[in-house]
């Protein structure tokens, strides 16, 4: 086992209990009903907990955005060209977007980092460079890494999220970009969830039936020829997974490490996430997820850890997208608690919510 | 029938088809597969539609909070005292209340109005004073308002909307405050949908099993004493509503009548709209339901009209704060329609989702 991977996994503790119970006693105490901001009192509640801080703070904030290509394009998984990936690339670069324009209205810098585009991309000081190859091999016909690859992933997305928050960084959301890559994500959440490869397996950018069916049955030929082992996530990860796949790992386990949220965009970040809680199960109280994905496995990819989404906007884009507008109603959650008036604080008569 | 009134009701014009066609078109030509933004793009389009424009735009932004009192709290309907709503609107003008918190956050100001607070209220610069009475009486003994009152309240809320619209106004939220006013609520909306009370009944601000029955009891004794006419949505707003749910009314239609998008927030707000829809069935087109309130009756008063929920967050405290979270949603979609590089802008290609 790899010692920067090791010691971040035994960095991750548990939540701070002391600082929960204290914002969740001033949650109590401010001009409202008990309980009458929902999911965004438990949301101000969790961060506090991660944080260490009863009021918790949301000021810098990233979007960490994660590129790679995959050799299972070779068997006509999808109806986009390789070449997007790295396309996509340039354009979060020029800002131009989904998740460009999510992220300016949410206030949130976008760390665009090469994981493994399977092409060379023209230096840009914008772009972070951990390419662990020229896109995955193809996994129906063996591993679309070595364990040392995978390892690789993971530590540079530690490393990345950690020199994030060096430079002062509060929150940071998933994203992805990798033509290929629900498919990658299809497989891992089959075999860490037991559940069979049709009922997690979606339509991506837009399949038909009959693509639909192949992609099935594309990843039932990947699991049958790489026999991954669920009970080792890392072994999933290297005979199925993706170098953008395992970049995301590593920003989930390193964010929370370092005390600091995450929140978790749709269906390939949900895939890192299953990797990342299955290598350190504290970790699942510091993410947050954002949204329930139109991409139809996952559902099944967040019940299987007991993850409840915040917003079901029929979105699938990926990117980071839904990511970002989880950042939104983090801060939005933490800004209530540390804003609002107390009722001693305003003069405000208090309920009966006793019922009585 | 009113003159105000009737001439706005008789403003109020379809969505813009061309320019709806024109937001779509620009859609399918953004740097990302077809429609995986999901519930922005419809945004994006009604939001064209409303504003006559093919790109909307949303720079100012306001939720208008109204207050108003309620005679039916003398029937022990709830277990917060009447003096609340006094203490709530001096919260709103001080800036600690939830609504002000949210606001700040997405840039919008908040517009108080006291349609008919019990108390005579301090003057103060920021507050707009619209008192149509001090309280409603109680609707469990008689009509609640009279007939006049009733169309003055809405055309208290068809001026103020229409002046902040003078001002510069591009969207706009509406919110609540009043003790008492999930009764009134839960009684239009029992009339307008043709629901048992029961059905639509929810706890307000946290009642027991007991009192929730209570309040049932007083809801159905006010049907039965003032007999309200389900065809006549001023006459049911007379007979068992509230001042503020009137100008919230008025708000919807004098917003619609200027193609303005109004976020409409919970419970009450939407029993407001129940009442504006009945008025001007092509009002529904022009409003955008925030979320679904954690208020157990919301789900049905909003299948009614068909009008589907943003958000989900177990929310229940009114005030306009789901609107609030509803106007963020609603400019990240024109945002995104905006801002977004074309496929041809970015040199991206596109896949084939024809499903061949």
């Amino acid at each position: 086992m790899n010692n920067l991977m090791q010691h971040t996994i035994e960095m991750i503790k548990p939540l701070d209990e002391e600082a929960m119970a204290k914002a969740r006693a001033r949650q109590n105490t401010l001009t409202k009903p008990r309980g009458s901001l929902g999911i965004l009192e438990e949301l101000s509640i969790q961060l506090a907990g991660i944080q260490g801080k009863p009021i918790p703070q949301i000021t810098h904030k990233a979007i960490i955005t994660m590129a790679g290509d995959h050799g299972v394009v070779a068997e006509k998984v999808g109806n986009w060209p390789q070449e997007v990936t790295t396309q996509m690339v340039a354009n979060f670069l020029g800002g131009g977007a989904g998740i460009n324009v999510i992220a300016r209205q949410v206030d949130a810098r976008v760390v665009v980092v090469d994981m493994g585009v399977a092409t060379e991309l023209k230096p840009n000081h914008r772009l972070l460079s951990r390419k662990i190859g020229f896109g995955t091999q193809n996994m129906a016909l063996g591993p679309a890494m070595t364990g040392e690859q995978a390892v690789k992933t993971v530590e540079s997305g530690i490393e990345i999220v950690t020199a994030e928050i060096a430079k002062g960084l509060d929150i940071a959301g998933t994203g992805d970009m990798g033509i290929g890559n629900t498919t990658a994500s299809a497989a891992i959440c089959a075999i860490i969830t037991s559940q069979p490869v049709a009922e997690v397996t979606g339509r991506g950018t837009g399949l038909s039936d009959e693509q639909l069916a192949h992609k099935v049955a594309v990843i039932n030929r990947a699991l049958a020829v790489n026999h991954p082992d669920p009970a080792q996530p890392l072994d999933v990860l290297a005979k199925v997974g993706g170098f953008e796949i395992g970049g995301l790992v590593g920003v989930m386990l390193g964010a929370a490490a370092n005390r600091t949220p995450v929140v978790i965009d749709g269906f390939i970040s949900g895939a890192a996430a299953l990797i990342a809680i299955a290598l350190a199960p504290t970790l699942k109280d510091y993410l947050i997820p954002a949204h329930l994905s139109a991409e139809s496995g996952h559902r099944l990819l967040l019940e299987h850890p007991g993850l409840s989404p915040l917003l079901n906007l029929d979105m699938r884009l990926g990117e980071g997208t839904g990511a970002a507008l989880g950042i939104f109603l983090a801060e939005t959650a933490t800004k209530i608690l540390a804003e609002m008036t107390t009722f001693a604080e305003a003069g405000v008569s208090e309920g009966d919510e006793t019922g009585n």
